[in-house]
Order: structure tokens, then sequence, then C-alpha cells
């Protein structure tokens, strides 16, 4: 068989189809011959399934390609058991690399087990963009497969708020004097501030406060708008939208608390009947506006820490008052 | 006993310092008499140890003084069985907030347990102010406590390299083709391209590169420049750093390795005798700028993140070719 590199497509002539394609799922069937793309060629050329493309040898062929990243995501599928096509073979809109089928499936069978995106890891991932699963290739050439979903943010943490508790706002927080018990301890608001007497005065959060105020919960003197104005103060446009999300989670009856023990914007609590017997915590909710792009490394932080506390990374993507929720998990082949 | 507000001192008449002085540790003696700062006077406000300031209770003076963030700490230091005093009244010269004595001495004693310096959530902390214990204060006004050491970086890693090994490089790797077994068993660097045959050609990060071709070990095309500036493309300044971290880690006898998967520079191996039998690594390593600043939130991910893998989180301060290390880890005083 003859190998001819032409622009970004290996030709192989007769019997290419039957050989790599039909056996094994390489490329793109022309007749009885074969188109490829580098990467799986450059897959057969590793293997020593074929000798040479245009004169090169592998290590050539890499140079003169440049799909070193790609290659080293096809060849570890491979390793794994899977077959797998780039996405160009399999048109479908969607802005994947590769196309991997299930197991013991095929190019020529209908299942898609994932659509995969090869990402370097000093490349950045736009927030907008995550819709399939990340193959991030670290500067030592290992593999983390990140899978994304979309989350289930509901609840039943839903409780009557009392009305027009007198809070008094003290630097980047908010003291209610005199709040009822079950501020607290049935909703989970604010933090006892003497921690041995829960139905003290309680220290809320600009985020809880503000909410709280734009129910008529709260009165403090600045008012509503003197809480936001003091968040924005102190945050910038970050207030604007982790208060969005505060507020689109306590919609759907999740209780958000601070993440900051795990270096996130929220930790949320899905059925809270009460205060002092609070279940696990679900998620970690990172909040970032609609147009932020990831360092790849900083999704492999997240995950990973998430994973160890037995809980799941979720990226809130706000624009304006809108958000979009994406959850990710490490994910192994 | 009378008490006023004088600038930020409270003065408390005789019998103050009998009072409160000799037998609890709050404020600084003047004769018969006590001054105290405000985070002091705020406490004995909450205790009702004294009813008012000026006429003040203790919500209006926490208005007045804006004491809030020092309060909580403080309460906290004191509810965990410590008497502590504000660095003011001891004056060694250290930008702590509060001195903190042993479990059972007070101010009247000589020891001190820890230099703590309170930090809200939303504040910097300068990587070169890293000195002391940290209380940072989260919105929701839980402390989280974050103990600063000084690291010992040394390991036992040392080994021969060989000369003249010739690499490619490709895109922001470099591959060497024909390595000694060796490079990679022994002395631990690169990675397989093939993992099922160690013994073939190893994929190495531009750091490792770079630093073997500083050492002589490695020659490409391009030379020790051309993968530098091939770093620096990919990664502007922070190439250099790293580059300077990874040189430091591997004179002392450390191997570094990439930390990707816990969204750090790198992990660090002490002793290893061979590639096929690591101990666990020890540290993860986040190299930054000397002026950079952090965000506490960043501080307690990376922490957490740490603690749930038993490693420490080691930051690496840059300046220029000098490293300084600094290793954070939570405290529970």
């Amino acid at each position: 068989m003859n190998a001819a590199l032409d622009g970004d497509v290996v030709h192989l002539s007769a019997p290419g189809r039957q050989r790599f394609y039909d056996n094994r799922g390489y490329g793109h069937p022309d007749g009885d011959a074969l188109d490829l793309a580098p990467v799986e060629a450059a897959h057969l050329l590793f293997r020593g399934d074929i000798e040479s493309v245009d004169g090169m040898d592998f290590r050539s062929f890499l140079a003169t390609t440049d799909c070193t990243l790609d290659f080293l995501v096809y060849k570890d599928l491979r390793d794994r058991g899977f077959y797998l096509s780039p996405a160009r073979w399999y048109d479908d809109g969607l802005s994947a690399d590769f196309v991997v089928y299930p197991r013991g499936d095929g190019p020529w069978d209908d299942g898609i087990e994932y659509r995969m995106r090869v990402v370097g890891e000093r490349e950045r991932v736009a927030a907008s963009s995550l819709d399939q699963t990340l193959a991030v290739v670290d500067e030592e050439s290992e593999i983390t497969y990140l899978g994304v979903d979309d989350p289930d943010i509901t609840g039943s943490s839903d409780t009557d708020l009392p009305s027009d508790v007198y809070g008094a706002l003290l630097a980047d927080r908010v003291v209610l004097w005199d709040p009822p018990a079950d501020l607290y301890r049935q909703a989970f608001y604010g933090r006892p501030l003497d921690g041995r007497e829960a139905d003290g005065p309680l220290q809320c959060s600009l985020l809880e406060a503000a909410y709280l105020a734009e129910r008529g919960a709260v009165s403090v003197d600045a008012e509503h708008a003197g809480i936001v104005e003091r968040g924005r103060q102190v945050e910038g446009d970050r207030f604007d939208r982790r208060l969005a999300v505060y507020r689109e989670l306590r919609e759907r009856d999740v209780v958000p608390k601070t993440g900051f023990k795990f270096g996130s914007d929220f930790r949320t609590y899905a059925d809270v009947e009460s205060a002092d017997d609070l279940g696990h915590s679900e998620f970690l909710v990172r909040v970032v506006g609609c147009d932020h792009e990831f360092a790849p490394r900083d999704l492999a932080l997240d995950v990973r820490l998430a994973h160890g506390v037995r809980k799941t990374i979720v990226f809130a993507l706000v624009d304006g008052s809108e958000v979009e929720w994406v959850s990710l998990s490490r994910l192994t082949p």
C-alpha cells in the first residue's frame, strides 16, 4: 500500500479500507482506499502497521504534522480498548476532536460513548464551551479525563421567612441582633455570634443579608441597596454574580453556605431539616462570568478537591441574572 | 470602674488592672488602672464584664470602633482557652495582630504560642508577608487558622546523568528517542512514550528538557536557548520562575514531577530509588513571584487539597534565581 500526505489527509491505497477500517476502525473509506487523519496515520506508523508516509517514518511524520497532543490521547484511548474517530469523519456539527465509540463498537456502529476534546495544559477552556469530555494533556504528557455534566440542582429546603428583622451592617458582614430562632435553626441563614448560644445574635454574610432584604425578611438602615453597594465595594462585579447564584440556589430550595474552606464560593445542602442535624453537602459551587476562561490546572484542582471530600464541583456561569450550571468530574475511560 | 474611649485606647479606672489583667490577661497595666485595646473592651462588653464604654453598649461600641474581624478571632481564641494580647501591648517589631500565649499562660509569662495575623477573606496576603499564623475570617465569620512553616526541602535522589542524549522539540514538549534506560528508571526524568515499554522513547516536559540541556545531558537542535524560548512562548515569565524552582529542587536532590492532577506546579519525591517503586510524594509546590499576593481562598484551597492527599503545600517564592520556601497547613489551636 502506498501512503501519501495531501494537505491534512493521508491517502492509503487499496486494500487500506479492508485492512484498517473494516477490521480496526481507522480512517474514512474511499472505495477500497482509505483516508486517514494525520493522527491515525501517526498511530499506524507508531505501531509499525505502515512503514512510512511519503518516505517519513513515525518520528519525522510527527515533527512534520505537529499532531503530538492528539496522538497522545488517541494512543491512550486505543490502549484502553476503544475505537475512536477524528470528529472530521463524523460530521455532526460538534466541535469535538474525537468521537469515541463504546468498547467493542466502531465507526460502523451507531453508539457514541464520548465526544472528546483534546486540551493542552497551557490552553484556556472557555466556560461556554464546556459541553464535552475533556482530555487534558499535562506538560509531562499524562492525560486527565474530565467528564462534563448537567447537574440536578434542586432541593427541599423551603421555609417561611420572618419579616423585618433588624440588622446592622458592620464592615463586610451583617449582624442580626434579635433574630427569630428558626432563621438559623431551620432555614440555616447566618451563624450564631456565640457558637454556644444558637438563639442569640446571628452573623450573616452580605449575600445572605442582601437576599433576606430582597425578600423583606431583614431590614438594615442602609436598606437593600446599601448592602449591595457594600458588596460591590469589597468584591466588585463578583458580588452581583455571586448574589445571582445565591438567589437562584435559594429559589431552587437549596441552601448555599460558604465554600471558603474548600476554596469555592458555596457548598450546598439540598435537604436541610435543621441546622443542628445537617446532612452531607452535595456540591461545591464556583461562580464565574459566562465569558470566563479556565486554566485546565484550575479545573483539575477543583475536581480533585471536590472528589476528595465526596462532593461534586459545579460551575455556575452567570450572564446577568441568568445562571447556567455545569459539573465536572474525573473520568476513567 | 469607669471606662472611657480615648482615640484607640479604652482607659479603665482602678481596680481595672487587678480585675482584668492580673487574673484574666486583658489589656496593658497603667498603675492600678488598665489600658484596653478596643477588641479587648469589646470582649468584656460582650461578656457583660463591663457594662458600657462612654455610654456605649456592646452593639454600639462594635459599630463605632469597627473591630469586628479582630473581635471574632479574639473571642474564638478565648473560647478555646487561650489568653492573648493585641500585639500593640507586646512591642517586638513584628507585624502580628495578636500574640497568643500557650494555654495556661498569660502576658505575665514568657512563652508565645502563636503570632497571629487576622485576615478577612477578601483581603490579599502578600507572599513576602507569610511569616506568622493566619486567622482567616470568611464571609460567614467562620475562622480558618493556617500555620506557616519553613519546610525542609532536601532529598537523596542524586544520580549521574548521561551526556548528549538527542532530543526533538515537538510543540511544548521534548521527545528523547533513544535515552539510556536509567534516565527514567533511576533518575525519574520524563515519561515513556509507550507506557508498556519503559526503555523506549521518553517524553520530557520543557522544564525537564531545559534542565537536562543545562547539565549537558540532552541536546536538541534548538539548543538550551531554544527550549527556554519555547517555554517563554507558551508560559511567559512563569516559565523562568518554574525553571528556577525545578533547578533548585533537583540541586537539593529532590525529584520534581508535575503537580497538574493536584492543581499545583510540582509534586516532589525526596528519595527516589527507582521509578518503578516510587514512594509517596511529600510536597505539592506552587511557584509564584516574590511579589505575588494570595487570595486567602486560594490558600484555603491549596491547603485543603494537600491535606486530603497527605501532602504539604509549599509555596516557592521566586526572585530571579533565588527561591524562598514557605509551607502552609491547617491548624487547630
